[in-house]
């Protein structure tokens, strides 16, 4: 996990935004690409809970592989007195980062599972590391399986274009990518003719982070405004839109970056496949509907400026929430490691996730 | 023409971007704002054909003024010699600096049936300043009736939110504006509750010329993502989307700021209504339907980075059409001065429009 380009097998992974080397936490600053490849070193929990709270890291799965690294690290630099509330306290810094991706609140379940079994602290420093990179891994190895999935879903025997949105490459994950893994699988199945790519306001995740993975990794990109992707569904240029996902509750409803809802009603108006790619980390199935999912509002500076320079009048009213809920009637297809929910709703939902 | 705030009558017409000094024209540098109100002189066509072309002056109104006083410039300026060809050229140059927006040549051609009236230099001067000063006060008289129009089609009696797309106010026009003179007319009604204005890239007319004019006209306005208006209608927070227009069509399809389509396909899915304000000379009764309109394009740069300052990988393909096309059957009133075309179709547009 701690080289920039890794293969497995003979699929490239991409660029993995997350290096662990033991006792710190590397993570590539994403706010500055593509510009600088700048690597910032964590060697605790706040700064790792900080991190994902400014966006350093961003991306469901990423955001949780970077938070359970952060409860190994509270453990590898406990106090040694109550090395178990710090720990606790570190688990609760980390549920406070960020709202919407449920992969964060599941990734520290997973970590407190751990730690509930461990005896001492040394225990403690071992398991929660060794269970860290476990999350980490099979990450990306449900990436590979569930574009191998999604491949066989889509049955394609020509190649084809699709459109995405916002990031969900090796940045936003363990490797490979959920929504760019399929589009990367599509293309090593020279199945891939171009991928529109959202520039996905207001963080800019498309131009910023999917043209430069997709550029970096030699697949075709072509970067649009958020508000052009109707004239190319209108065009017939696209035959799916590919997304990946920050929560999926119950009944099949997904919340996502905002921006996606629009394009899962436009691709219902133009016939266009829409299909939500995600690890079963981001099912929760303790929500019954979208309505559920509490929606993240960021800063209106985010609106009023780019990268710090103002675009806007000062101080002028913004709405900014990053995420919407796309409801599971507009949706052709989950796509998980564990199998593809096709037309998604509650029995569809529970056949696959207990 | 001439305060940067005019009134007329009761009402306040907003910040007019185009002043008339008879031997030159004032253009307010919109690529500037709102960080800047810089205005710039022009005394020949050229100079106005390259200031529409660089998107110094913008919206298919202010365009199509502009374009007016080019042509009152080039007689003002011509040699003396073979003036007739001098203007021509001029009309020729202008007509080229930019495609899809029709009162461009509306104007043009209104220009033209004078100057073919002239059979002096010195009554080409005079006719041609009259006639570019009347289609100014035409444009804004025309704004100010299909506010009117517009507020008795949607017999409101509560107040009541709006989103908009683009910036179509007194910038874009010859004041007090289209979409946002409807606006400027729900607020001076009482009727207006709040203005979501979509930031609209690439150019950001929204955050930089929207905002900017709504709120030093004191009208409530929020800014938001272009990816969030689907969001917004889904929360029910809108009742009307309110847009301007470029060109529209015999059949009542409507090209506009890229964008616009997407909303017109949200708004039909959302039950929110779907009006386009625009004055009679940016109908092209000459085209069966949007298909006929020219698209522009624009260079990949101004989605590559915003005001100068990169935002994307170096050379990264771009798609980068400026307006899209909304067909008549997602529309519910084209309002124009001339009176309201309801679910517009050949036969309602024909009874308006000869």
């Amino acid at each position: 996990m701690s080289k920039k380009t890794v293969s497995s097998g003979k699929r490239s992974i991409g660029t993995v935004a997350i290096r662990w080397h033991g006792g710190s936490l590397e993570l590539l600053d994403q706010r500055l690409l593509p510009d600088q490849e700048h690597w910032i070193t964590l060697e605790g929990a706040s700064g790792v809970a900080q991190a994902i709270g400014d966006m350093v890291v961003r991306g469901a799965p990423a955001i949780g592989i970077s938070a359970a690294y952060g409860v190994a690290l509270a453990a590898r630099h406990a106090g040694g007195g109550d090395w178990k509330a710090e720990i606790r306290q570190a688990i609760r810094e980390l549920a406070a980062s960020r709202p919407t991706a449920v992969n964060l609140f599941w990734a520290l379940q997973e970590m407190e599972r751990e730690f509930a079994c461990c005896h001492s602290l040394d225990e403690a420093v071992n398991r929660l590391a060794r269970t860290a990179v476990r999350i980490h891994e099979e990450d990306l190895a449900a990436n590979l399986a569930m574009a191998d999935n999604a491949l066989e879903h889509m049955a394609a025997e020509k190649p084809f274009s699709v459109l995405t949105h916002c990031n969900t490459g090796a940045l936003a994950t363990g490797g490979y990518g959920t929504a760019l893994g399929v589009i990367r699988r599509l293309h090593e199945a020279k199945l891939l003719k171009n991928v529109y790519a959202d520039e996905t306001r207001p963080w800019l995740q498309g131009s910023r982070l999917t043209a430069w993975e997709l550029s970096r990794d030699g697949i075709p990109v072509t970067l649009n405004a958020d508000g052009a992707a109707a004239a190319i569904m209108a065009a017939g240029k696209v035959r799916w839109v590919i997304v990946g996902a920050d929560r999926i509750t119950a009944n099949g409803d997904v919340a996502n970056k905002i921006g996606t809802y629009s394009l899962a009603v436009l691709a219902r108006h133009h016939r266009v496949g829409f299909m939500v790619v995600a690890p079963s980390s981001t099912v929760d199935m303790s929500l019954e509907s979208g309505k559920d999912i509490p929606i993240e509002e960021r800063e209106g500076s985010e609106l009023r400026q780019v990268r710090g320079m103002p675009i806007a009048p000062d101080g002028v009213k913004v709405f900014n929430p990053v995420f919407d809920v796309t409801p599971a009637g507009l949706i052709d297809a989950i796509v998980t490691e564990k199998g593809v929910v096709s037309t998604p709703d509650l029995t569809g939902m529970r056949s696959l996730f207990r």
